[in-house]
């Protein structure tokens, strides 16, 4: 799918008009996956953050047992304007490569996905049309990045009970450092990592990059959507949408890496409560990624120095979730099992 | 499967001259799995532990590409004279209770191996005869001990893929921190901890018992057999049984958490290689086992607050090796794919 042929024109104050209405927490569904979980044979909490994982889910999907049957995983792509200033390891025309790579089944989220059980769908972004190199523009329009926005919503389906998401993108760990520096402060050597693994030089062209992107576009520091429409990407916006209509549609979100959670930020910027319905799938090697997920106030499921995108973390922790709702649902109550209780 | 039936007799004698014969590690399958990982449509690490794991499925399969399609699951239970000094939150008849849930699928090991595709097999271990109270004599004679070796040794059949291992025994932590202290050195508060969810005052007398057991059996430091002997347990022993055999059978393992883990490093205390063979599929939420896997030099696959025991943790990391060996094997090269490499 291409944002050319079907994505709907929007504005920054329609999205916000849409954030207004987003719902809370499903307490009662909540409760009453405690009160299930509280019977089950086994100590009081001794499954650990499965426990967590199937309240969650509950409160978030908004139904008991909760269920995760039908996952999906959506991956954006798009380029980046910036990758003219040298700060990746490949060249631009690797995003349009890999997502060919992705339709053919041969790149690592196919394979992931085979083994979560995760159906796969790819968003293409006008590859042909990067963003601007944000060191001397803004990035996006607000009519195009509204538009990514809005294209991301649309990959939130009926029927849908988990939404992995992730992206493909040369140059978005860039975008990503300079977004995370313009919502949450910090200078670029906080933020900037070696991404598909530059070496010294191009880490430091990175560095210097993003510093003169944050002296450029310093005044908008406060608000969001213009630190994303100037900073960010196609792709990135696109996930920002995916996240807001997930939430809408009650499915909770499995985050990938460094630069999909930093897309997501730009909501828990604009409401501390906006990924509430989100776990962080894994905690990237891009040193940023952990740094940010301090910032959100989010513990990774999985930790095992990954650093791809395309949503091959996310996906990856999709059956964490299956597990928690499998021992949630299928295990014997102490009752039902004449399993004696503690002393 | 109870030992009372089918283990045959051994003597530690008999287990040492097993262990000269173990193999090593298959040097060829790794480096050929080394050279495929090195061409696939990634960037060089950018899988990080996925591809360790692939490296090490096929050094220890001793086959490339390495597949993990017959997981099994073997679950051991026994238990614990020392039960009666009021170490554990439960009564000694829940390990049977436990066996009885898991015999009926109700436990959360039934739910995680219908997940992770894994067969399920538990072996009892005498259930009606507990080890001696280690506070005042030796918790097994040496025939004992070496039967529920060579038991354990029986769980590895032809075929199996990778081998999930855990144990189900009421006061088996109490067992696992002696152990650890037997082995590696430090004072009980080192190694004891909450277990199944004891109070401030059982966590007392929880010390005080291991203090107790060490000041007794001090002087078998520096023979893990002994140690073993004096402290272990029946389902312990056939634990280090297990992990013995499957590195004979070329089979690798995945170690469950805290009593699992000690059991095995009988095995490292007698070889630092020994354990090769093994990962540690998650870092449990008791103390000990923390510091014991810095003892041995693992790091867990999965962190996740667990401490329930009965191979939950192994069998929740069986889809992360399902998952290396999906991207190892699925994954198209760079030259498949007309994916660009770095600039």
């Amino acid at each position: 799918m291409t944002m050319d042929d079907t994505a709907p024109q929007a504005t920054f104050a329609e999205i916000r008009r849409i954030l207004e209405d987003l719902p809370g927490p499903d307490t009662e569904a909540g409760r009453a996956a405690a009160a299930r979980q509280a019977q089950l044979t086994k100590p009081a909490g001794a499954l650990g953050r499965l426990e967590d994982l199937a309240l969650w889910l509950a409160t978030w999907q908004g139904r008991h047992p909760p269920v995760i049957e039908r996952p999906h995983t959506a991956v954006f792509a798009a380029n980046h304007g910036v990758v003219a200033r040298g700060v990746s390891a490949y060249p631009a025309e690797v995003t349009r490569q890999m997502v060919q790579n992705f339709i053919d089944g041969g790149a690592a989220v196919n394979q992931l996905c085979a083994i979560a059980d995760s159906d796969l769908r790819v968003y293409e972004l006008a590859l042909d049309e990067p963003t601007r190199d944000f060191t001397t523009a803004a990035a996006m329009d607000e009519a195009d990045c509204a538009r990514a926005i809005a294209y991301g919503m649309m990959a939130v389906d009926e029927g849908i009970d988990v939404l992995a998401l992730g992206e493909m993108g040369i140059g978005n760990t860039t975008s990503a450092a300079a977004l995370c520096a313009g919502l949450f402060g910090g200078r670029a050597v906080d933020w900037v990592g070696r991404g598909t693994g530059i070496d010294d030089d191009a880490l430091a062209r990175k560095t210097a990059v993003v510093e003169a992107a944050l002296e450029v576009h310093g005044d908008a520091r406060g608000d969001p959507f213009e630190v994303l429409r100037r900073l960010g990407g196609y792709e990135l916006a696109a996930i920002l949408g995916a996240v807001i209509a997930a939430r809408r549609a009650r499915t909770p979100v499995l985050l990938d890496g460094y630069a999909c959670s930093a897309a997501a930020a730009v909501l828990y910027a604009l409401d501390p409560h906006g990924l509430d319905h989100c776990q962080v799938a894994h905690v990237s090697a891009e040193p940023g990624h952990r740094r940010l997920l301090e910032r959100i106030g989010k513990r990774a499921l999985l930790d095992l120095d990954m650093r791809l995108g395309e949503a091959s973390g996310a996906v990856l922790a999709i059956p964490l979730l299956k597990a928690a709702c499998a021992c949630h649902q299928g295990m014997a109550t102490f009752a039902e099992a004449g399993v004696s209780g503690p002393a």
